[in-house]
């Protein structure tokens, strides 16, 4: 029996274990104030000398003694001679010795032989700025851990502080494991996988105020694990090993860190992020994240992070709270706590968000994440059009702004994120596929601002314009022409089986991978095989999905199917051949209000742009000829 | 006549005409993606590569070949020889050659000889990482001006991307200028004026993602400020020059700018920030920011942050507001939009906002600042206890915990700060030094939590209750002992007139410098007055006041003044002589609603910790021997 089986500890108490259990070393050190931005004090700091050090000017204007103005006035104007009664002063300057107000430039009246009239007495120390004004000698500057902002730097060099003593930044190690995997910039042999998760941990880290080092990838052996983490606990605070912490056979971590210390916890109850480690070794933390990029980053959130800010005597970061209205169904398991990247938009005066991809695996749905859903372990999820409350990965300010797309994917979508970007930089694109079907349901029930469709209609021969009218005939909404595009088999390079027809499929029993349901590729397949007169099950492979057409190609080019239906741009990207098929109309599907909004206006001003055309029909198989053109 | 008189251009109307006459160039710059983190992108940015590129297994447990498992139940198990039927396979294992699905571990049976038996049957591709599943080659990574985040930088890696296309920072040259300006480190001689200013621009312009560079301080030579100006536009695509932009005599700055290129605006209707300089020359920006350090750190965030933000590409980052009561009115001038910083605490449940001191030189007040209340150029100012919105400069959820402490002021209360900063990170103490009567108002009408008093009658020889049984007698409020405290003159060293008798002061005509209305410092003084049969206008400097202790002796220590009346740590600070008078009380006021809440316990654990007894009496003065003694 191979398998280890991983607890299923709350992640609160696995978090409290773990933080009553060990600490990272506080370390101090002195530093120059000019390159303290962003840095935590050790200690308060007190002025050594005040600003100004000196009693000043605080207009432009005249030094006087304010006794000889007493009395002066509109009926009894006072002339004041130069040097003996007054001394001219500029903002900042020194008051001279004798002189105890100033008087503004504005309210004097200027006489022949450099001589002034006033009007109106002055009172004692008028528009001076005394000595220490600003920053008073052995006044508190700052307060120990506290994070020195911009203006701080300025009071402690304006109190006379140059150097202050700070908490040092701390030492993390991160030592990446596992013999199948290699440096992220190097050769990738079938059964590599680039080690790209240290590159994001030590970006975390360093925004966290930590000082990150990337050590070299160990072999899945238990003494070079062992050595690896024994050397890095000699010159760092903490230390995470990254990956090693599930329970498949060559994971040798949980021993080494028992070997070397303790284990605290092994396995959170949560989803992603099971398969957790967290010990001490040395009395220093010792942390196995799991191997799937979004586990090991919501892992290192939850467990370093807090760490690392309790190191630093800081208050831990909150992100902003939203309710949000959900588009869809988030369903998720009794005992296990879920966090789920969602997608936000402002539809119709309503905050909606849809789940992307769970897989602890899709380091894009992080990407292309607004915000985090976190499903308690006593739900079974939230239904559709429930209020929920997320955590925002953006401010809501931006995400008042985000258009959500949703329905078929096509690249020409991906080019319009960047082009709404360029001209507006507040506004941001974020899209789910779920295909043609799903993206009328969406914009029909003001759960998505627009939604790309392309499904032919066998009987009328006619474009969405039926499934539009079928699914909410007394709703107005609005379908515009975005482009024309050819579909085709998707085949390997030369074409090696000469696939033309939909009936080689069936005859030479070729592994096909299809599209999810309510795909508009999909529907455009089965009406391919109704029309050979072929039924489903004659298709091997039929029943095997993918979401989008990059990702059939993909299959195709690695070998595990022989063929796929989708666009050109998807096999150019593999390499692959394109035997075209049918070109067919791509249309955007807007709400009504969306319609009628200055984001709809930029979104077809960019669609109408022949420079957009150009970038759009290089890619292959697309012609813009009606882009923009209004269908209903 | 040398005065050159502002324009008052409402600042909306400057940012405008300057952005629209002027920006920053951009240029395109290449980087590894491991050194990207916060910068932004010049180009959209496909996948080279497949992750994973290939398929693999999401699970651990088996590779099978899914046909031959068809048929498999509970009733009829199936039983699968190693090598043959199987292999294993951990989590990310390539699944190999002619194996299409995966069974998990949880779910075999394993028998003798190596063979397992399954109890149902296993659909293709389940548990199966397709090629592509994270990141498809060809998709879109991220789009152009997008800031990198770090799972940008995991996605951009997975994706077989290691260098990205990056707008570069804008360089910005600091110029600082002004024959009183020196080094902030060097010596400061009478009349010298530390350069702070540059430090905090230069701060501030890295956290905008700009790359500053502070030059060599220019002194106020008309030919010199251009020849500066003109260099560093030969190597920067800003330059920011501090100060020279109000119009005193020697202000050559805007004359400069116009000789090279432009003045768009020379003067906007704000306070502070009037005396700003907008233009260009050789089509780049040059601004000519106020002398004033918050005066210069507003007009840079006003005018410089939206060209950096353009530049990249990115939205301009808006505070989070938040609606809070006014403790105290806050009056303006129409046609002047005013800045005014404020404190915030949470205080019986509603946000109360009191204004700091508004002085354009004082640093502190932005250091101190938990807010910035904006005053409408057509607003007279508001009344205390209307709501108005003001923006953020720390987060709701700590101000939320912050501590308002009114009322006089004390050096204990520093170190209150950083005692209570140390045991709770979430926790600060924002103070505002008014005085004792204020205080007491301030706590009686629920404007903040605590309040420091020591306020003697002397009809009843006792301190504070008197004043709050008048002030508030029917309010449940809590007086709790913080300490015994020796008030005393302040006097030059040596003590040159021999002070010991108030009666002296009068007698010698001494020149006094007095503390505020209100202060418990100035009624114990008006005291010693009556006691000693004196009038106010029997002693010069009566009406001259200075609001904290330290204020005062540096005014004493500066020979403004000849004696003041302060505590030991004050006169200390500036190595001045004190001459002990009376042992006064010193209290807090505590509102019901804070005595009770568990701030207030934690208040009173350090209060009553002889360590922190220890740390206030080193200052020297004070006796801790009832602190935290209730008494009332």
């Amino acid at each position: 029996m191979r398998k280890i089986y991983l607890s299923n500890t709350p992640r609160q108490e696995a978090l409290e274990k773990f933080l009553s259990g060990v600490e990272i070393p506080r370390r101090i050190e002195t530093e120059a104030v000019a390159k303290s931005l962003g840095r935590v004090t050790a200690e308060p700091v007190f002025a050594r000398l005040s600003m100004p050090g000196y009693h000043a000017a605080a207009m432009d204007g005249i030094a006087i003694r304010a006794e000889k103005t007493f009395g002066a006035s509109d009926q009894n104007p006072l002339v004041l001679d130069p040097v003996e009664d007054y001394c001219n002063i500029n903002t900042g300057g020194v008051l001279p010795a004798g002189f105890d107000a100033v008087i503004k430039i504005e309210e004097l009246q200027f006489l022949e032989d450099n001589r002034v009239e006033i009007l109106a007495p002055a009172t004692p120390w008028q528009h001076v700025r005394a000595v220490g004004e600003d920053v008073v000698a052995g006044e508190l500057i700052v307060p120990a851990r506290h994070r020195l902002r911009p203006p701080d730097l300025g009071a402690l060099l304006a109190g006379g502080i140059t150097t202050v003593r700070l908490l040092a930044k701390p030492k993390a190690a991160i030592i990446p494991s596992g013999s199948e995997i290699v440096d992220p910039g190097g050769e990738r042999g079938k059964g590599s996988v680039p080690d790209f998760n240290s590159t994001v941990i030590a970006a975390y880290l360093q925004e966290w105020g930590a000082e990150p080092s990337i050590h070299s990838i160990v072999p899945d052996d238990p003494d070079q694990i062992k050595e690896a983490i024994s050397a890095a606990l000699e010159i760092s605070d903490l230390v995470i090993i990254n990956a090693g912490s599930s329970a498949g056979e060559k994971d040798y971590t949980c021993t080494a860190i028992e070997d070397l210390g303790e284990v605290f916890i092994h396995g959170v109850a949560t989803r992603p992020g099971k398969p957790t480690i967290l010990g001490q070794a040395r009395n220093k933390p010792v942390i196995g994240l799991p191997g799937y990029p979004v586990s090991a980053y919501l892992s290192l959130e939850w467990f370093v992070q807090p760490l690392i800010f309790r190191c630093l005597g800081l208050p831990l970061p909150q992100r902003d709270k939203l309710p949000v209205i959900l588009g869809r169904r988030v369903v998720s398991e009794i005992g296990v706590e879920e966090f789920v990247r969602m997608t936000v938009g402002f539809v119709d005066g309503r905050y909606i968000a849809n789940p992307l991809t769970r897989g602890a695996g899709i380091t894009m749905s992080l990407v292309r994440a607004d915000g985090l859903l976190v499903i308690p372990a006593n739900l079974l999820g939230f239904e559709q059009d429930e209020t929920v409350e997320i955590e925002l990965y953006r401010p809501q300010s931006q995400l008042r702004c985000n258009l959500l797309a949703a329905g078929s994917h096509d690249l020409i979508i991906d080019l319009l994120a960047t082009a709404i970007k360029e001209r507006n930089p507040q506004m941001n694109l974020s899209s789910t596929h779920l295909g043609s079907m799903s993206g009328i349901t969406a914009v029909g029930r003001g759960q998505t601002h627009l939604a790309g469709v392309h499904l032919f209609d066998p009987e009328t021969k006619e474009y969405n314009r039926p499934y539009i009218r079928k699914l909410f005939p007394h709703k107005k909404l609005h379908l515009v022409n975005l482009t024309y595009r050819m579909q085709g088999w998707i085949v390997p390079a030369g074409n090696p089986d000469g696939i033309k027809m939909i009936g080689q499929l069936a005859d030479l029993k070729l592994s096909f991978i299809n599209r999810q349901k309510g795909a508009g590729t999909r529907l455009l397949f089965d009406h391919l095989l109704r029309e050979a007169g072929l039924s489903p099950d004659q298709i091997y492979g039929y029943a095997r999905e993918e979401y989008t057409h990059l990702n059939v190609a993909a299959a195709v080019a690695a070998g595990t199917a022989q063929v796929g239906l989708g666009i050109l741009p998807a096999a150019r990207a593999f390499d692959l051949d394109f035997i075209p098929l049918v070109e067919e109309r791509y249309d955007l599907l807007l709400s009504d209000s969306f319609y009628n909004s200055p984001a709809a206006k930029l979104l077809l001003e960019i669609i109408t742009d022949p420079t957009f055309h150009r970038q759009v029909e290089a890619m292959g198989g697309y012609s813009m000829r009606d882009a923009g053109q209004i269908i209903e």
